[in-house]
């Protein structure tokens, strides 16, 4: 087999991350129109100003989900909104998609018409073109990959790098409530797989589940600071967590920052939830995973234009880098933050 | 499990063409930048009078390409000429790429090392530049995703429509090479797997060995047609071989076509080896496909362009749609052309 070389490193030695970083260190672009490359939620691409964002993400069942509880067609709307979520990330409108999947025989016509439903319904919602694609077999289970165009102007682009000390932090919607909604999913699969004539529990915690199977993306936060004139200093989507995600800025920016831990935006039903699994709710917030909420940095010059934004939470401040990362307990305690995202390699 | 619906149509009732239209049909784009968008090599985008081209293609172990006989480092060039091929099949110049990768932790770091400088290699050969992708864990095998972005101004985008009766069917390269050396590789895998200790019989057949392993995209053709300042009316690469991407320009255009059976383009290695493969050498160059040649129609006032173009053939002429379809052999003999492409969902 070609993969047998005499020095074998593990890829989990190096995570996920950890893997695309070391095969793209030292890359250098050549073209004049690619303005950012490998490292941001998305690729920007110029066109005589106007800048095309390009973002892609491969989906493997069993990997990312689990066929037992996700319906095809939730499955096939989110699929897209994750694409979504990192063109918005960039600050950009989404505009484009292609979509290809590889599946193994078990998979009927009917169960791609359903998945396909999914992609029309987010298509639809988000006004986005589904342009190309590939289908292909798989010898195991159902592979998705999403690419997503979006465009933007120079002016407006955000990327994970530009937060500067004394940034505000902030983010939108409420954080942790798709990881709660992911744990009920998973119990209730494991009582059926003990007990297949069990009836699921779902508690009637329609906000938890929906969150976890039919996630949206930002736009109408682009939208809104648009119309506000506001550019935030650097931009990143919750989908590893927000302790994660906020580590990508803030390494970029050659930041520290100061996370206050009671404006981190926790539902009640989210908070409530935590406990019954004895989960820290705040540890769920930090660390959940798959929100698809924007998180970005504001100069305080622009506070006045963010205030009255009603789904726009401030939860921090940046500092200078050698100030690290820490959460501000309500006792006013310091905790150093560990980036501990959602990780796929494991 | 959401995929058993009450009725099941198995997807090889459509295959992979059929399945994909079956899913797209009657889809409606709105954005006013989709030119072009799910059914032909890639889709097109507007900026502005600058276009962009998009393709994408989705790649699964033990479906297109089996590491048995593949080496890492020639799949990750592959993987990225058959995108930067279908750029070239829009007649537009590709630029950029992403790169996903799911893989199985049988790979190693350094396994993906030689991966990616393969596709490394090719950027450098194309100067096309690597701006993004995902890495991500699989459950079996390696699972590769491309997608390709390309640019061509408005008037210079050639469709898979617009042959017109009279136009001249073009070719670049030579056929059936490619299919040939992939019978050579599968013939020696399978005397290995029955006799471990058996060294493989490549036959020095290097070239046939070559246009499997280490296909190239015909951007020299693109800038070829441009200098001559020669406007294919239709195009498309040749991925499931001649008869089966022919029939897609003539189903788009509504036309017919005679292909010249001494005109179509075979190396001799290849005549060879398909003898004493017992196959005929032009159902192989029909039917081979992956040779990621050039095949586009063009007007015949243009045929003082093309003439001396050393790496272009003529091998038809199109016709009307109710004349069909046919291969006139060397006798005059006409022969029905069926289109038995090279299909994955089998």
């Amino acid at each position: 087999m070609s993969e047998n070389t005499p020095k074998r490193t593990d890829v989990n030695e190096l995570g996920e991350f950890g893997l695309i970083e070391h095969l793209t260190k030292g890359y250098k672009t050549v073209q004049k129109s690619t303005l950012t490359g490998v490292g941001d939620d998305g690729a920007i691409l110029d066109h005589d100003g106007l800048l095309t964002v390009v973002s892609t993400d491969l989906l493997v069942e069993g990997i990312h989900f689990d066929l037992m509880y996700v319906p095809l067609k939730h499955l096939g709307y989110k699929s897209v909104i994750v694409n979504l979520s990192d063109i918005c990330a960039m600050n950009a409108i989404p505009k484009q998609i292609t979509m290809s999947i590889a599946l193994s025989n078990r998979f009927s016509v009917e169960a791609m018409e359903e998945f396909y439903k999914g992609v029309y319904a987010a298509c639809n919602e988000y006004g986005v073109d589904l342009v190309g694609g590939d289908t292909t077999s798989s010898t195991k289970g159902l592979i998705i990959s999403v690419t997503a165009l979006g465009v933007v102007d120079a002016e407006h682009v955000s990327y994970r790098y530009g937060a500067k000390k004394g940034d505000i932090i902030c983010v939108t919607g409420d954080l942790g409530a798709a990881y709660l909604g992911l744990q009920i999913l998973e119990r209730e699969k494991q009582l059926y797989v003990d007990n297949p004539d069990i009836k699921p529990d779902l508690e009637e915690q329609d906000y938890l589940i929906r969150r976890q199977l039919k996630p949206e993306a930002r736009t109408d936060i682009i939208n809104e600071l648009r119309k506000a004139d506001l550019i935030p200093t650097s931009m990143i989507d919750v989908s590893d967590g927000l302790a994660s995600d906020l580590k990508h800025i803030l390494t970029q920016s050659k930041v520290g920052a100061n996370l206050e831990e009671v404006h981190i935006p926790i539902r009640q039903e989210a908070e409530l939830m935590a406990i019954k699994f004895k989960l820290d709710p705040v540890t769920t917030a930090l660390s959940g995973g798959e929100d698809y909420e924007l998180l970005f940095t504001i100069d305080p010059k622009d506070f006045e234009k963010i205030k009255f934004m009603a789904d726009v939470k401030i939860i921090g401040e940046i500092t200078d880098e050698k100030d690290g990362y820490n959460l501000i307990s309500s006792q006013g305690n310091i905790h150093p933050v560990t980036a501990q995202g959602w990780k796929h390699l494991q």
